[in-house]
């Protein structure tokens, strides 16, 4: 049986796995992510370690990165605001230390594989996972194809209408100030309301404000992907009473227009949690290892 | 060598054609979008008159379009706000009249096909097409797939900031006011500014309005699909004065968040209008038919 390594590089930890697959994972460990050497450093390690020979890698990275197979800084994470990463070579350090072949994919794409292999978007070929954290990304499938173009997709930076009159914040995206990650990201709870949104009631309006940004977001996801479903993990969606007030934005936002019944009437299925929860993203990394 | 029908349905138009391919049109006729019964006969009736047998038929259409092949009404014309034709049945009427296969999609993912196969997306396998005129519609491929998902694209209704204090007006679409389509679609800017698009002269403010709405919807296609190339075709983009516009507000829509030079080196490529010009329709129409 084939064992792969997988590594789910996000802004604020690292998580590494050995595993024949998603029941059989032989090691784990997560880590803070520090400067780029000493943390990829930590997880080639981590994969070395390992005492039989791994057939792959799998990447699920934080970015943007590049895909682009016939550029110069293939394999890199590239223009990140995250301080020190900015083209970081990854793929090429992980491939000349483990000597395997190495699958590079953002998180997003990666978490979304973990839940189409295993998860909430089994037998479904077009779908989208929206993680909405420190930052918000999106990726995904569409008739069975990751979400790759030109590069790949950047859900979080999405311009939605914003509501001046009831939400004075500008927004904390440095690129955009009001994007749907400025508007609805982590930083933008924690500095529109004081305090980061885990500290905030079920019941304070910036919840109400969230979904409504949020709905508009996966309005514009629906308008173009028309996803078969939408899965939406990430720290700030560990506030599960978000999922009920999402649902009824988006059909407010949509308001009626398309009368596709696996939305209209089947909301609840439609717009849901990650079935793997927290694992999606290594597990992800697993699925790109063995998919390659 | 197989002859096809085509039938491109549009909400103002219907324009038919009888091809092997572009270069071998062996009849064509364009008449107005009348009732659903009259107009539809009417191209069964051209397609009928043909003296070769027809291979099969391709009709890209106005939606929104039912391409579920499971559902009651598969090929059908659903919930348009056009009037008479909401729930109109379109390839059931032209299969049992011709007794051939019918090819259904959206018009413009049949633009976007004949773009490819012949056109401004040739050799391309992710990229949009977006008509902007009467109303707007987007459609295209990822990774060779056309976009299809739960239904098919309706990038004319993405939400998008409404610059209120340069611009009160509400918007046009019954459903949404001032979504894309209501803030930049025909009827738009007749409504905004008291004559239609094509009476406004090339310095109007109305252009640089026009171009910044656009700009906003392209840069939320480009942060979910990252096309390799936007096609914009339809009534208003005649106004050729829009492409540089268009394209100056991209870039600062993006704000330098992407460093893709597809994009930032390349604009002038990146944005372009259907090298196919009108007949991007009819002919994706023959494409759909001869690719089946």
């Amino acid at each position: 049986m084939p064992i792969f390594g997988g590594i789910e590089a996000g802004g604020t930890k690292f998580v590494c796995a050995i595993a024949s697959g998603p029941d059989d994972i032989r090691a784990e460990t997560s880590f803070p992510t520090t400067t780029p050497d000493e943390t990829i450093d930590r997880a080639i390690a981590f994969l070395q370690r390992n005492h039989e020979p791994l057939s792959s890698v799998g990447i699920g990275s934080f970015g943007p990165i590049d895909l682009d197979q016939t550029s110069q800084t293939f394999g890199y994470i590239t223009t990140t605001p995250k301080k020190g990463w900015r083209y970081t070579e990854f793929v090429g350090r992980v491939r000349r230390a483990l000597k395997v072949p190495v699958i590079f994919d953002t998180d997003t794409n990666a978490a979304g594989l973990a839940e189409a292999t295993w998860g909430a978007a089994r037998g479904l070929n077009t779908f989208v996972y929206l993680t909405v954290g420190t930052g918000i990304g999106g990726g995904g499938m569409l008739s069975g194809r990751a979400l790759h173009g030109l590069s790949h997709s950047e859900m979080g930076h999405l311009r939605v209408p914003h509501s001046w009159d009831q939400d004075p914040y500008a927004g904390a995206c440095p690129f955009h100030g009001d994007c749907l990650e400025g508007l609805a990201a982590g930083p933008a709870l924690t500095g529109r309301w004081g305090q980061p949104g885990e500290r905030l009631p079920p019941d304070h309006p910036a919840w109400q404000l969230e979904a409504h940004y949020l709905a508009l977001g996966l309005a514009n996801i629906i308008y173009t992907l028309s996803p078969q479903r939408i899965i939406l993990g990430g720290g700030i969606m560990k506030q599960t009473m978000l999922f009920p007030l999402i649902r009824r934005n988006v059909l407010s936002v949509l308001n009626g227009y398309l009368e596709v019944p696996a939305i209209t009437e089947r909301i609840n299925e439609y717009i849901v949690p990650p079935a793997l929860g927290d694992k999606a993203g290594v597990f992800g990394a697993i699925a790109l290892a063995s998919f390659q």
